[in-house]
């Protein structure tokens, strides 16, 4: 099981060729950006998040993304509907736990949602996953190892118990199932200081699963083209504006020559 | 009856020159966009959408825009508000059906609005049009005439039940009252690629109507605008964010010699 | 107490250094991008809303960012809450009164904000900064002064009453306290046409005001920063939208020669 450019552009060909419909729960910081990375990817988005149309939409979707990034009780209601709903239809549901950690509020309702959805991927930066992990030793007066080695483990913990691949997304991107792992150099590192974009990268996870049913192959495919696409971004862009218009229009663009040229991957 | 170049022009000085308040309630993907096309165009939008000030927000603005792309109940309650007091105005409404016929709840919510509150204007792709109209036949099994044949019947029954004015937007776009119609030819493939346009051929629609009484023309120069501001963007975008830019930059500069050389009729 | 090219460089770099944490609860128009202005500037924004969680993540900020653009009754008991919680932990509040004076609920709201939360900074245009004032008379047969000498007034006694530094932004942008006033001259006449550069004022107060104690100064700073940013981005920019971008883009670069070349202040 690894990541090749020939898997990625399998992937996004069939993306293109067939529109998967990708329900998006999220928030409001993103909606637009992570709507305009899906459709220029090549999927089709939908934001939508009323309880009374919930179950609805997940029933014409293809992928259902949750992201808690502006929750509130209403919204969570509609995340639980939801995910009811695509676990029933057996689409993968795909969380991003944005915040976990920052209040109790958002800690609580991620670990409820995992709890509730078991999600096929879920999609965090290293300090979120660690605090979706109930049992992660805390960090304080140990020196065992570094950040990430921590939130691989609590990576690791979180696949065993709830069978999630998890996205870790950083400098280096980590994907990791119990028994695999892959890493992703691909990125630049101004792409930070664009809002949202750790969003966008959870909602391309949803549409490659919404067409790969190996989620962990779905998930390292989708961190992959994030940074490819990033990276060429990033090369004419003046500051962080110029390299989100720059990276939307780059999915639209991407072909197998850049994923070919460009993918990095780290030490297995 | 027709649409001209130098028709269109002079709605256009007339909303730089009076900046028309468009009341908006419309969905959260889309309202930095749509507000700065207004504002792009010479409008002046506002967005707003809490039951405790809907009515007064109206008693300001020369038109209303409902879009109900990510309705809940509390904003429904707030369009219905809105919509009592601009009838009472006797100021425009223009309905954007989002997603009509994907939900009931969407398909529902669209025509109980139509029936409160009678839109001067109503724009949506043919799908959506279609399952506006309560009494359309289904497509299935009946051989009589293509996807946009079948939306312009439904376009001419809503017109006839309702008053309205129908805009059908695809590749052609279609402007349809009881005993005319206006088809345009202009836009980009690439268009459906960019999130909310369509959503903002709505709220020009609106900037148009508040400043021409003929809602059939105010909507007709609304979608020659789009068009051909859609197709000058799309001459130097790299991908969808810059058609985007582009746009809404065109708008900005658009003058009346573009709109003669482009202006592409179809057959009416 | 004067503003110079040094002091407001040395801001930015605090704010590039320690990546102030700015909590918003900011409008849904503005929320994508207030946050990749505040992320290029070097702060670090959060967006969230919720009552459940406003406590939580104003303890975690070093300034409030408030804003009542698109208000309703949920968001303004959250506002309310993380204002207490604000007050308690002595960290800067700053105060968008959006559309103040154009309905009743927004302006009952703004004040009652103001009333009970003592704002370090509040930003509005004239006529915004003019409704939050009760005791100011109407301009109606009063031939005593320029409309921006009777916003300049109100900011005095909203000063004398509740200690808040005003800003009145316009042409010419009014920095006013009890006893001192700058006015900076900085800025471009495209700038009102792109949505919510007013809303990204009031969020760089935030930034500025979270890492210097002296909210006049912040406050100053802030719309310098704007003005500067925006002239610069005026100069490539065809229309708003490539407006919207560069201004981004500037205010990732921006740099001390900058700012030494273009400030411009008014007599004060």
């Amino acid at each position: 099981m690894t990541i090749t450019p020939s898997g990625i552009w399998k992937d996004i060909e069939t993306i293109r060729q067939e529109s998967p419909l990708v329900h998006n729960i999220t928030n409001y910081v993103v909606m637009n950006t992570t709507a305009n990375a899906l459709l220029a990817l090549g999927a089709s988005p939908v934001m939508a998040h009323a309880q009374n149309e919930a179950a609805d939409m997940v029933n014409i979707a293809r992928a259902l993304v949750i992201n808690i990034g502006t929750l509130s009780d209403p919204w969570i209601n509609a995340m639980f509907t939801a995910a009811a709903r695509a676990k029933e239809r057996d689409i993968p549901i795909v969380l991003d736990p944005v915040g976990a950690g920052a209040t109790p509020y958002r800690t609580k309702t991620a670990r409820d949602l995992i709890h509730a959805a078991f999600p096929a991927i879920i999609r965090g930066n290293g300090s979120e996953i660690m605090a979706l992990c109930e049992t992660t030793a805390t960090t304080k007066g140990v020196d065992s190892g570094s950040a990430s080695d921590l939130a691989i483990d609590a990576a690791r913990k979180l696949n065993r118990e709830f069978g999630a691949v998890i996205c870790i997304t950083g400098e280096t991107d980590y994907i990791v199932s119990q028994d695999a792992m892959i890493s992703i150099k691909n990125g630049h590192e101004m792409m930070p200081r664009v809002t949202g974009l750790g969003c966008t990268a959870t909602a391309l996870c949803g549409a490659f699963a919404a067409i790969n049913p190996d989620f962990f192959m779905a998930a390292a495919h989708a961190m992959a083209v994030m940074g490819i696409a990033g990276e060429m971004a990033a090369r004419t862009a003046r500051g962080p504006a110029s390299l989100q218009l720059n990276f939307i229009d780059t999915l639209y663009q991407l072909s197998e020559t850049h994923i070919q040229a460009l993918l990095r991957l780290g030490k297995a």
